[in-house]
């Protein structure tokens, strides 16, 4: 206890020390403080000999694994080894034969690129979906233990982590979702849900910008389940942190209204970070970050706190000498029994904790027979209730034609009501992204039932917390809102959601030039095509109120049934409703708003483009036999039977595309396109669609050009530059 | 002073009060202090009733303007205004008669929907761009006062700014250019380069996570030029920032290494934000931080301290209350001529300031011919010397081939030292992206003359940083690097690059599923077509160490010509040196590799792909007349003259594209399509590219199909899916 008590010493004599005038001294105080102490502690190591053992069992399982690939990154996994151990042999209750159980804790690797520390655990723990001959398959095709982790190859993997920041992000997520659920369900001597969620970060997680954001957010919310480890070895791929990173990352979070702790050794004062975890769980009304100063690659006598072993392999001589100076003795891939014996040990511990949960649930349904089926169908079968859809919105031509961000507003209150595990937010945009749900309140500290999520300017934060909130597998459908232009901010997320399949729904509002006065750096060109282009993203752009029902039902189907994300963009401005537009329509992706039995002319829109190609229609199109399309998802209507594409827009008929975007990826559906291929402006909506000429009059005439024999991109907008 | 004492007590009343235990409770009470203070110094206002007219001025034209266009964010100009008042009646040095003198200060609307207030300050101090005609025009077609500041618009402004956090990241690039300005040039006696650089930023911008990147190097690097007040108005769109936003911003920018100070009344105290400018200079190691506790939409009786008053005009009967309420009485769009002498006569001190200025530069150029021979070339004409470009490596087929991203290695290093105004790095990618400029050191804290930039792992203040740097207008040529897959996290600010015509050089490699083990969180499929639908952007994917050479030519030439961006992808992997290939092809956009006068197949590529087309001639497409074409840049090809594109290119040849990425676009350029259009997997870089089809016998057997009539993709990897 001696290293820790020395830590616990440093973070009260920082805090005494601390002034406001002097805060670069004070700082590298600190840091000589902590490498005496590490040196220091090296010797009054605090780890037995069994757990230095199981430590150093992970420790060569990705020495040997990296060597074996070639490729990896070692010295995270060396240096996190302890806390690894910690979590996966003594803390964490889950249960290898049953990875899904609803209560278990929650472990993310924040810092992915140190997959081969969670793979170890996964192996040694007992997880039959990475045996010693995956790990031998380290990063090797088709096998279960990639470059990163990633929860749709590897059973017991929660999130797919490697893009850095997004983990601990998502672990924000994770215990967020705890926090409503245990509000939600728990009941006197019956808390269903009631577990950690744990991640490791390292320095470039807490470099990036999109953990301010979710730390910042987690300390508002008071997650005290969170417990960060965030891993301080000094290092990253440049050199050493003083390079470009000497910001006082403990007082940082701090001012986010985390606990910090701080244990000076990592490396072997199993003792200090136990007895930091305690303290971590014993503060219930903040998340607590632990600050562990390790030496990355520890244990390798040449290459330790350097950054060649961030991310090469030690080579077989440096492996050797690694166990020569950890005075390990056994061979490659080899995992002493008694290793195997502590961490199983625990895993069955972790079976029985669930057993006893089971015993608990049993209880449960029968005093709370109401909440205990709806958890059941819920959060444990992840099932939809029968007619959830039906009370969305239904339109006809007659009704006064609105904003779909508004028509969106009316589908996400009839869900609320329809579904309690239907919950989400915007970033700081909720009264112009319309997304409030009116039947519950907000999601704050003291109040984790409610469902209103707060997320202040976070974009990318509350994607990766929204994606974590689908992937924790307990049914709870997210979604998360902002301006169209703005998904830019959250992009890598969005990718990520559709990567990692997470039923997470974008809702994002304003989404063409038709904003208006904000100008060219809120006006969305290129924006919703681009995300046309991420594989295994579903993007609906709806032309009305029915279509908009559609988009909602389509998006909650996904996330709940395929846990697959949908993403939205909704108009600022008013829309007639469409003849033909319906909840079943809108699910094929494109339909006929104008029917014609043998077209000669066919126009093709998303969105708010649609009525304008109706209009076209009377304006220079009279008498012509033209069919009017709307569609509001290319994805969905790719996977259509092909006579029903084939029979909706014959290739054979000249077809014109009309959307107020890039043209881009048009040549698809369309021979002639109308589009956007320049910024826009500041003006009026109204303004700007008129003199980019998204008009039926210009839409009229590029039909007629069309039909004498033109292709190609017919308008792009440039007509209106100066 | 009474308000600042009490701000200044105030602050040192909090840093006592600080204790590591109970934050929540420390800022509880110092809310309340504020409050407190802020209704006092209404009392107690310290400004002189010129100064009052003088601000007001500024109020009532956000006022009116808004309520003309009907449009707009009146609540932060009314805030903001005492600070607008100060640095344009008082603190800055700039002319408006040459709003481009190199050693202006520098101003910064971080929170770019208040940029009425700009305008107003514009206008008061007598800049041409914005007469009262133009203020009249606010947010309408073709005016010079767009809905967010743009620089590419209205004279006077540096920087366009309004996606939140942009701007303050823009701050921190302008101080750095600064910095190493004045460490390069600056003689005694002769400070070339010595100015500061303003900003203003508010709630969101302090939220974003690319203010945490941008603040956190500011802080680093110990830049005590630059003087950033937050707009502390505790309101956001969605209400009052308690509901998701209580982090101790103060405590947090501490952490960074800036100085803070606190302004409780920011509303009428002008003595003490004087008071704080003056303390912000006299700390010349670090950033400050001036935390201003402000009322949104201060003086209106119905509206201030509330968010109707955030993005809403006032409407006709409130602008009269608050007329009544500051006393105002003068009409729409009336400035008291007493208001407008006191602006024009400081701008009339700038002018003097620049003559000065101008008399030293004299002197510089006698004293110091050849840097001032440099500085006039490199920063005031802003031209490339002659010959800059020999430098740029040449090679044949017979040099060894290798990867892309050495080969930019090369092309850097020629440039760093034909170009001293060429500098930047990478996101602590340094030894993967190769950027390192082996004939200078590091950009820090210190070595402020050197060019290598650190700029953590923080890839959207980077790119932000960079895009000021160019737009600094001291002919800087600025260039960042990370992953191909990273771009997503600065995408808003390459956005904004093609946008403001910043002329940064987006330097990114492992730029396919080549990258291999790391797997698909870091294999680019969509990135880079996502990129070219960017407006204005350039998008160059070389194909050997020629097209590198050609892509930094253009790239250099397009920043320093044009002040616009280029995006640039490199591989990870060794590639051959093709025939053909040189500077002036690459220029061209695309050009044939392997030549056939009359074609009866075309295989177009970029990249890694190229010489897989030249291989697949070889294998199953002996004895047919194939033309192969690289095509470095689609937006360069373009550009070329008709004759030139269709000659390469003719419609009617089959014409198959092959491109590592999704199939999106190439519609333009080709008939069928090799690509990849699902997500990569985690194994070594050419096993990816064998099973997903990157192969010369692939590539072959799908030109065989496009010979035999086939059409549209066909191959996009997904048969390498199980």
């Amino acid at each position: 206890m001696a290293a820790m008590s020395a830590g616990i010493a440093g973070a009260a004599l920082a805090a005494g020390a601390f002034s406001r005038s002097q805060p670069v001294k004070r700082q590298g105080k600190a840091k000589a403080v902590q490498l005496e102490a590490v040196r220091e502690s090296v010797v009054n190591n605090t780890a037995t000999a069994l757990e230095t053992e199981c430590i150093n069992s992970i420790r060569f399982l990705a020495v040997d694994a990296i060597n074996k690939s070639n490729s990896g990154h070692p010295g995270a996994p060396m240096g996190q080894a302890p806390i690894g151990y910690l979590l996966f042999a003594e803390e964490m209750n889950y249960n290898p034969e049953d990875s899904k159980w609803v209560n278990r804790d929650r472990f993310v690797l924040s810092s992915g690129h140190g997959c081969m520390l969670q793979y170890s655990l996964l192996h040694l723990a007992g997880y039959k979906s990475v045996s010693i001959d995956d790990i031998k398959q380290f990063r090797q095709w088709g096998s279960k233990t990639p470059g990163h982790p990633e929860n749709f190859e590897t059973d017991g993997i929660e999130v797919t982590t490697g893009p850095l920041g997004m983990g601990i992000s998502n672990a924000v997520g994770l215990a967020a979702a705890e926090a409503h659920l245990a509000a939600v369900y728990n009941k006197p001597g019956m808390p269903l849900i009631d577990h950690y969620c744990y991640t490791i970060a390292g320095d470039g997680c807490m470099q990036e910008g999109i953990t301010h954001e979710s730390a910042s957010l987690a300390g508002h919310l008071g997650l005290g389940k969170l417990i960060a480890f965030y891993d301080d070895n000094g290092i990253t791929i440049d050199g050493h942190t003083d390079l470009s990173f000497t910001e006082d990352v403990g007082m940082r979070f701090e001012a986010y209204g985390w606990q910090v702790l701080t244990v000076l050794d990592g490396n072997s004062d199993v003792a200090g970070l136990r007895d930091a975890i305690k303290q971590a769980k014993a503060c219930t009304d903040k998340p607590t970050l632990i600050k562990v100063k390790t030496i990355i690659g520890f244990g390798s006598p040449n290459k330790a706190d350097t950054h060649d072993i961030h991310g090469a392999a030690l080579g077989k001589d440096e492996a050797d000498a690694t166990r020569g100076q950890l005075g390990w003795k056994y061979g490659e891939f080899e995992v002493p029994q008694q290793a195997y014996d502590v961490f199983r040990g625990h895993a069955a511990k972790g079976a029985s904790k669930q057993a006893e949960w089971e015993k608990m649930w049993a209880e449960y349904q029968q005093k709370e027979p109401e909440l205990a089926a709806q958890f059941k169908r819920a959060c444990m079968d992840r099932k939809l209730p029968d007619g959830w859809a039906d009370s969305l919105p239904k339109l006809t031509p007659e009704d006064k034609g609105k904003a779909t961000r508004l028509h969106s507003h009316d589908c996400i209150n009839a869900l609320a009501s329809a579904l309690p595990e239907f919950m989400g937010g915007s970033a700081d945009l909720a009264p112009s992204n319309m997304t409030l749900m009116k039947c519950t309140g907000n999601f704050l500290k003291g109040s984790y039932a409610e469902r209103n999520f707060r997320f202040g300017i976070r974009e990318f934060g509350m994607a990766a917390m929204c994606n974590a909130m689908s992937l924790d597998k307990t049914g709870i459908i997210p979604y998360c809102a902002t301006f169209t232009i703005f998904s830019d901010y959250m992009r890598s997320a969005i990718r990520m959601a559709a990567l990692s399949q997470a039923g997470t729904i974008f809702v994002t509002t304003h989404d063409s030039i038709a904003v208006g006065e904000d100008g060219p750096t809120h006006q969305p060109i290129e924006t919703i095509p681009s995300l046309r282009m991420i594989p295994d993203l579903t993007v609906m752009r709806p032309a009305d109120g029915n279509e908009t029902a559609g988009a909602y039902k389509y998006a909650v189907l996904r996330s709940k049934n395929e846990s697959r994300p949908t993403f939205m963009a909704f108009t600022r401005q008013a829309l007639p409703n469409l003849t033909n537009s319906t909840v079943e329509n809108t699910m094929k992706g494109a339909y006929a708003v104008i029917e014609c039995a043998d077209p000669e002319l066919i126009l093709v829109a998303t969105g708010s483009e649609v009525h304008v190609c109706v209009n076209a229609l009377k304006e220079g199109l009279a008498g012509k036999k033209v069919r009017v399309v709307s569609m509001p998802s290319w994805e969905v209507f790719r996977e259509q039977p092909a006579s029903y594409k084939s029979g909706l827009l014959p290739k054979s008929v000249p077809t014109l595309s009309v959307e107020a975007a890039v043209t881009w990826g048009w040549d698809e559906w369309a021979h002639g396109h109308v589009g956007m291929n320049v910024f826009g402006a500041s003006a009026p909506g109204q303004t700007c669609l008129d003199n980019f000429g998204f008009t039926a009059a210009n839409v009229a005439s590029c039909a007629q050009r069309l039909l004498a024999g033109e292709r190609g991109v017919l308008s792009d907008g440039s007509q209106a530059k100066h």
